[in-house]
């Protein structure tokens, strides 16, 4: 166990060598950016399937569509320009919200962002997939297991910490951006020598008609494309000296690729009126009318899938950080706060590669089926953030905090108009799951924070009295299921810290009881033995009850410490021919809480079988 | 939990209410008979659809096969009729083989019969539902649920002990014999008065050749209508005297029904040449050939269901009172081995409801792919029963000796005949499974065997010192986590019974050791605090370490006994909030065996949370 558990994930690393690498822009912009590129994958995607519902009257909407988010894209990137000058340590949504907005919002931003973070995971794999399963049609069939394959790597890699490979991380960034830049740009070439392409006239029919509503829902799944856009905003200390100019400087190249890749490849597809194959991605056709069939068409496939894996691989760093985060401040479990033997969150990585699992096989693997749960989070996040600035700049009121505040108020108003679109378009998809989710979220982050809050209360040792006195001796009482080597040794030690101990036989069959007292007459060492008829032959229940009764009756409420006998077999599966009753008995104790208030310890003496 | 349980199954019943009912003959056939009647549910349709895969040519043989099982049945009977007088206090074929052949053949019949249960509680399930749904073929597509639902009614039934309801059980055993008496006499008059039908020319062409494998494999699967034949050889003390002479009668009664019964559906099914439907049973289209399609032939297909479930519900005496002999042999878990707070063993009980919910499952509730499962099993055990009585008798030799070892032998060899033909002809299609699975638990009772015996002798007191030197008071030491009251507490309670305490802190995070140590001196009562480093962060490989070499480099390898500090929330849900330092680290202190031989014991002090 332990063996493979090291083979997989490498030995436990020290503390001393936990060190933030600085990065370079180059490195930056390949560490921070496969998210908020990679999404023109999924994006695309949607905004065509979206209008294809409608057939060839529909997809001459596409254009439009992408230029309106475009301009959502630019608005957002600006506000978050500001958010890199005004929280240079990282102002992740969750900090933004919580410190200028309060307890509330700030929850909600967590919950939004940790629900996003498994989207990302789920969305980013699916689609991943789906591009190349375009290029290799054979591997439509498998998506379910080859996207569990990728997590599953993914997730080995982080549990043992990927700090040596980052540089390897760029590799598959900066293909993409080469591919799709090329792709780009030869498309437009073709474009001015062979001019527009027209519809076929066998498009599919319109299943459903050009409706207002139709378009919205389009521009919402569109909307996907600008998830990702955040990131740099809260990974500023990991940036070389200037930081916040390197960073600003990053996030304006960074949402330039985004809107030239999303915008230049929406309006090609447009352009030349390419239509996907059933089980193609919108992309794939693309790259396949601009490259033709060849091995240019099957890189940029592979580098789709690289990128995507990369993006999916980023929420593997924020989610184990934000819950690490959350768990710090006591609204999730303990478990989370703490680095792993690796320096990695082993259990939120877990957590989330669980969670990733269960989405991608519940939804079968389709992308598609997952993006209306996608949006509404990635919004939401958005718009806490940016209420959040406004309410930042006009605390501050600094030269020039007004036109600080009207950039990120309108960053705020059009997310929200998204996220009221999103909402509204998508409830019945889908976005009723997250909608309802988030709330149960911050109540559960609430019920966890008010646990914590009421143990640190109960064992605080404020106002504790000072001079202990000390505590008497405890009686002993040892339960006996017969006298062999075991009892005696039990006997043995219990008379070594007490001087009054007790043996108890619980009697489930009379005839044995008086071979039991004779053998305790000859082996006993003096210690008096009690017999407990037990007419229903369990053994607990009377057990239990004979304390009590001692305690209350002879004793005058003073608790028995009970020390437990306690075989400990040699090979796991003898286990299974042993009875447990210590086992029982012992958390039949501890959770019984007749006597609160004083002190009933429970004694292990183990007797170690040798065979 | 406690509630829910006593509403199911009812309130604890005192050992005292535990007593032999004895049966006269009527309702001892009642309670012996269900299993060996009701398996012509499942012989005549395994006969029928063994034949028809060679068409109609092959259904011409349905008669002369019959007649050889009941050569076969009679030939069986009068064997047991000689057990039931050798053995009036049971003699069930584990004894029986046991007792005369040694202890390895005793085992084999052991397992074969413990497998023999499991199967019959499947197939009569599994059949039952399949007569029923000939009735009802709606029923068909949800035979899987059906089935596991009638089982857990059994396993309830059975939980909470069904000494009440014993003559309950006769009803549709005796509705069972008169529905088809009452067929067979009608089907008998109808044959009269309308003379023999024929196959329809539209008989199915024949799936395979009519060769001797053919109807050697069908004669295989007849065979299963010996099934139940030797329970009443068991039940010998639950009669009323005279004990011996009421058995053999009632044995006599038995054989003749089962033998009519067969014989009688067999003949008829052959002379009207019956053919089923595709979802339907032969013995329900033989029903409706005979009583046409109105209220009598569903009170038939009623009444097969009913003495199936009955038949089922034998297995659920049969296994856990066989579980409950083998585990007080010491060949399986202790487990078994005893009542529980109804008076049944219900462990065995729900083992065998496990069992048979896993094979219906499997096997997707068609009893015709369990049968190449079953006839194996019944056939050894029968044959190494029948063995054990030649031994019997020679080994007597009282007067008659020669003439009851040869009928006792004609049986042994007519089972050891028919059990190979059923090992060869079933192999592949799943009498394997059971030909490995024997050998297989005959081992695991073998381990089981040993490993008790090597218990006994570990603890013996045989040759152990008598005036055992008393043991010096322990060292203690206490791991703390912080310094609070649950810290405190535990510093009381070790004080009170051991001059030597340590406290020892795991330095994970070297910020808080300052604030640790400063607190400890406040609160610490004097006892000393140890700092144990931990670089790689865990908690209790640092802590096992220091335990060690403090032991043998300051203490001459004398072991110091830890006490644990623990919480108990209140709320189940609370402890996914908790590390569970303190359970990790007792398992690691009790499986730990570098100090063998010598006692550490494990003290919990429990510190109970109020919210």
């Amino acid at each position: 166990m332990h063996q493979l558990r090291e083979l997989l994930t490498g030995p436990p690393l020290p503390t001393r060598q936990l060190a933030h690498e600085k990065l370079n822009k180059i490195r930056a912009l390949a560490a921070f950016s496969p998210d908020a590129l990679s999404s023109i994958a999924y994006a695309n995607q949607e905004i065509y399937l979206g209008l294809a519902a409608a057939g060839a009257a529909g997809l001459t909407y596409a254009w439009p569509i992408a230029l309106a988010i475009a301009v959502l894209m630019a608005s957002v990137a600006f506000s978050y320009i500001q958010t890199i000058s005004a929280y240079p340590a990282g102002g992740g949504s969750y900090t933004v919200a919580r410190e200028n907005l309060g307890r509330l919002p700030g929850l909600v931003a967590a919950s939004a962002l940790l629900i996003d973070y498994v989207l990302t995971a789920a969305v980013s794999l699916t689609a991943g997939v789906a591009a190349i399963a375009s290029a290799f049609p054979i591997l439509w069939q498998v998506r379910v297991p080859l996207a569990l394959f990728l997590l599953a790597l993914i997730t080995l890699a982080n549990l043992r910490g990927m700090r040596e490979s980052g540089s390897l991380m760029a590799l598959p960034v900066y293909l993409f951006i080469l591919c799709y830049i090329a792709l780009i740009a030869i498309g437009l070439v073709r474009a001015v020598l062979e001019g527009p392409g027209s519809l076929p006239v066998a498009a599919p029919p319109p299943a459903s008609a050009l409706t207002l509503f139709l378009l919205l829902h389009t521009f919402a799944s569109g909307c996907t494309a600008l998830t990702g856009i955040e990131v740099i905003s809260n990974g500023v200390p990991y940036f070389q000296p200037p930081q916040v100019k390197n960073a600003r400087i990053t996030l304006v190249v960074m949402a330039g690729l985004m809107g030239g890749l999303f915008v230049g490849s929406m309006g090609l597809t447009q352009f030349f009126a390419v239509i996907a194959a059933p089980n193609e991605t919108i992309l794939s056709a693309l790259a396949s009318r601009v490259l033709g069939h060849g091995p240019l068409y099957l890189l940029v496939q592979v580098s789709t899938l690289l990128i995507l894996a990369v993006a999916a691989n980023s929420s593997f760093a924020g989610f184990p950080r934000l819950a690490s985060v959350l768990a710090q401040d006591r609204y999730l479990p303990n478990q989370f706060a703490h680095l792993g033997d690796r320096l990695v969150y082993s259990n939120g990585i877990g957590v989330l590669a669980l969670l990733t699992a269960i989405l991608i096989v519940a939804f079968h693997g389709d992308s598609h089926a997952l993006i209306p749960l996608f949006a509404v989070g990635v919004f939401l996040a958005f718009t806490l953030s940016q209420a959040g600035m406004v309410k930042h700049w006009v605390r501050q009121r600094r030269s020039g905090w007004g036109l600080k505040a009207f950039v990120n108020g309108l960053g705020a108003a059009v997310t929200l108009l998204a996220l009221g679109v999103i909402a509204f378009s998508k409830f019945l998809e889908g976005a009723w799951i997250v909608i309802l989710l988030i709330p149960g979220l911050v109540i559960l982050f609430q019920k966890i924070h008010s646990h914590y809050r009421e143990i640190s209360r109960e064992l605080s040792l404020h106002g504790a009295p000072a001079p202990l006195k000390p505590v008497p001796r405890p009686r002993l009482v040892i339960p006996i299921s017969g006298v062999h080597r075991g009892t005696l040794q039990a006997v043995r030690y219990a008379r070594s810290i007490s001087d009054q101990v007790t043996a108890v036989y619980v009697e489930t069959d009379p005839e044995q009881t008086a071979h039991v007292r004779r053998e305790w007459e000859a082996w006993g060492q003096g210690v008096p033995l009690v017999v407990v008829p037990s007419p229903y032959r369990s053994l607990i229940g009377p057990f239990l009850d004979y304390l009590y009764r001692a305690d209350l009756e002879i004793h005058d409420g003073q608790l028995a410490s009970v020390l437990l006998p306690e075989f400990v077999p040699v090979k796991w599966w003898h286990h299974l021919l042993h009875n447990h009753t210590a086992a029982l008995l012992r958390l039949a104790l501890l959770y019984d809480r007749r006597k609160w208030g004083t002190i009933r310890a429970i004694i292990d003496v183990p007797f170690h079988l040798r065979k």
